[in-house]
């Protein structure tokens, strides 16, 4: 007997790879630049028709290898498609650079943030390791967004600039940002607009995770676009503990009225260890209720990573964790490959970052925090 | 207060990616033989340091553009990697021949079977819009598959041959092919050893799935290895129509001794429609016990649609169902991007492919099976 099932939703039908999406691919040569040049950025498409440009595109691994539309007289022509990875050095360890490990940046991106794209060029861990993913929604902020990021890109990935990233994904969704992830700052965290907002950020950080995970990808770091500072040994630093999922405290820098000066506060409240009251309030939900941080008409009593921030303690501290925030995450490549995504429906009533240490779990791997090792996010 | 935590299971801490994992990416040209030559087949690795071959590695999105070891004078340096996809026209329809939409073939490969081979083969979907991926253990048993596969890659890859797939991507796992998938056929479907086997099946599809998965994959096809015989049009016939999941029905020929003669008869009982049994069965369980279809010390009196079969029945009928099995099963990509994967936990009390198709209903996508279109599994 077949049981009523809810009808597709319009709003995701067409989620990604719908009618106006775009994808950009950029991909950067590291190494001589004497010998090579390498092209900086989206804007310079028409740079690919010169001789040494059009002899080649580039393909990911599900796509076929193009063939170049013309090739001009005595070039030589793109080289047979075979390449092989052998992946023994592949690892996954506390010493990345020791071991040339690649890092994968992913970011949704509904408002390019200078101090963001600042910050991720200061990051010390070698840049030729690094490869970087944006989801950017559709429409007017979007598209803002964009051309921003890219006027970004053209410098920092310039042929002569030593430390340009390995390779830059851009996918562009078919949404508006109004209703994702760009609302403003006081709208956003409204309670009731909360399980909406971040089921479709859940369905944006998958999308970006499906479908830029490579077979190399020895970590995944998740870095919101809000994110304005962090060491710049961030993905060393986390990398070290050698943990699979592993989160620093996200504080806010703001000005004190009272004290006249600059100082910090608590900002996410996704990074949590369970307690007994939020699993009795979980026991007696509905299927299809969650359970969210950081509001006073729902208190869980969950002992809070921002608040277990200690001044003198050591920055290596490590506690565990049951739920994570996403604003900088780092995960080890193969808890994704194992399964594990954002879930954007309620999953032990829980969703995105949060579901996704739930998830993790169930697949066996262990969530971790450093309560005293600061990144910071945007104040607006 | 910290709950205790499930310790990580070693088996699969190493799951992917470990120290004797090789990933072969294999990319032929598809288009004019005459101004391009493609390797046939992994052995041909030496090849790559031709002249024409060495100017160029491809990567996927994820990993920096390779520099080529050396460039022998006059040669012309790889290009600037800089690639546009424009994905206006990436569609996912029920026209997919007409709309060039590209189909992603992923299979679990334990043993090879010549069978499997030449029904893929056989297919009449253009093979130029169609990517292989394959996920094969480690071990004696799975070196033998990898090399009877590749003696099939190198004649079926070969430049000359205008029928060759698009790209094939092969990912060697850490594990003994004895626990995971290879087991003889009557010890692997007991209901005590489903479990922890469907768990690791489940594994392998979510590594090869996150992997391969590209920006502009339309659909998915999940074919296992022991899948023998389809029609050639399987591919067409099943996206026309135009559903998010869609399965058909898997059966096995076989010898009738009484009647003398061959016959066929259901093989896959994943693929069904729940019953208020079921559910039953289900609220009374521990959270990690598991539904299973197909054994009788567990009777679900689910509507399985291997017996929905109809000799007479029309070949396009379709029925709406809740659970899928997976030796056969087309999947639009955007299904996969949304998150839905394989969970190896048990997911309303279901896993694997069952687990699947009600984590995509509860991202919003429903699942349908063709009781009258049949492929066939290998009969040992």
């Amino acid at each position: 007997m077949p049981v009523p099932r809810p009808v597709r939703r319009n709003s995701t039908s067409t989620y990604i790879l719908a009618t106006i999406l775009v994808v950009c691919f950029l991909y950067f040569f590291f190494g001589d630049d004497d010998t090579l040049a390498a092209i900086p950025n989206v804007a310079s498409r028409q740079l690919l028709k010169s001789k040494d440009a059009a002899s080649n595109i580039l393909s990911p691994p599900s796509l076929p290898f193009r063939k170049p539309a013309k090739l001009d007289p005595g070039e030589i022509p793109p080289p047979p498609p075979v390449v092989h990875y052998k992946m023994n050095n592949v690892t996954t360890s506390g010493d990345p650079i020791g071991n040339r490990e690649t890092v994968l940046i992913l970011t949704p991106l509904a408002r390019f943030y200078q101090g963001y794209w600042e910050n991720l060029e200061k990051m010390s861990y070698p840049h030729e390791l690094i490869s970087l993913g944006f989801i950017i929604p559709k429409g007017k902020e979007g598209n803002a967004a964009t051309t921003l990021l890219q006027e970004r890109i053209a410098i920092t990935q310039a042929p002569t600039n030593k430390n340009r990233f390995a390779s830059i994904t851009i996918l562009r969704q078919d949404h508006e940002p109004s209703d994702l992830y760009s609302q403003a700052e006081s709208e956003r965290h409204a309670l009731h607009v909360q399980k909406e907002r971040r089921s479709r950020m859940s369905r944006a950080r998958n999308s970006i995770l499906f479908t830029t995970l490579g077979p190399t990808t020895s970590w995944v770091l998740w870095l919101d676009s809000d994110i304005v500072e962090t060491p710049p040994s961030l993905i060393q630093d986390l990398a070290s503990h050698n943990k699979p999922i592993i989160v620093p405290n996200c504080f806010q820098r703001y000005y004190d009225e009272e004290k006249g000066a600059m100082a910090t506060r608590p900002y996410d409240f996704n990074s949590w260890q369970d307690s007994a009251t939020a699993q009795i309030l979980a026991e007696k939900m509905g299927p299809d209720e969650i359970l969210l941080e950081g509001y006073a008409e729902m208190a869980t009593y969950r002992s809070l990573m921002a608040y277990m921030a200690d001044p003198k303690g050591a920055s290596d501290h490590v506690v565990r964790l049951d739920g994570v925030g996403g604003t900088a995450l780092l995960v080890k490549a193969d808890v994704h490959r194992d399964g594990a995504m954002f879930p954007p429906f309620p999953f032990y009533h829980l969703i995105e970052t949060e579901g996704f240490a739930k998830m993790a779990s169930r697949l066996g791997w262990e969530s971790f925090g450093l309560p005293n090792y600061y990144v910071y996010h945007y104040n607006e």
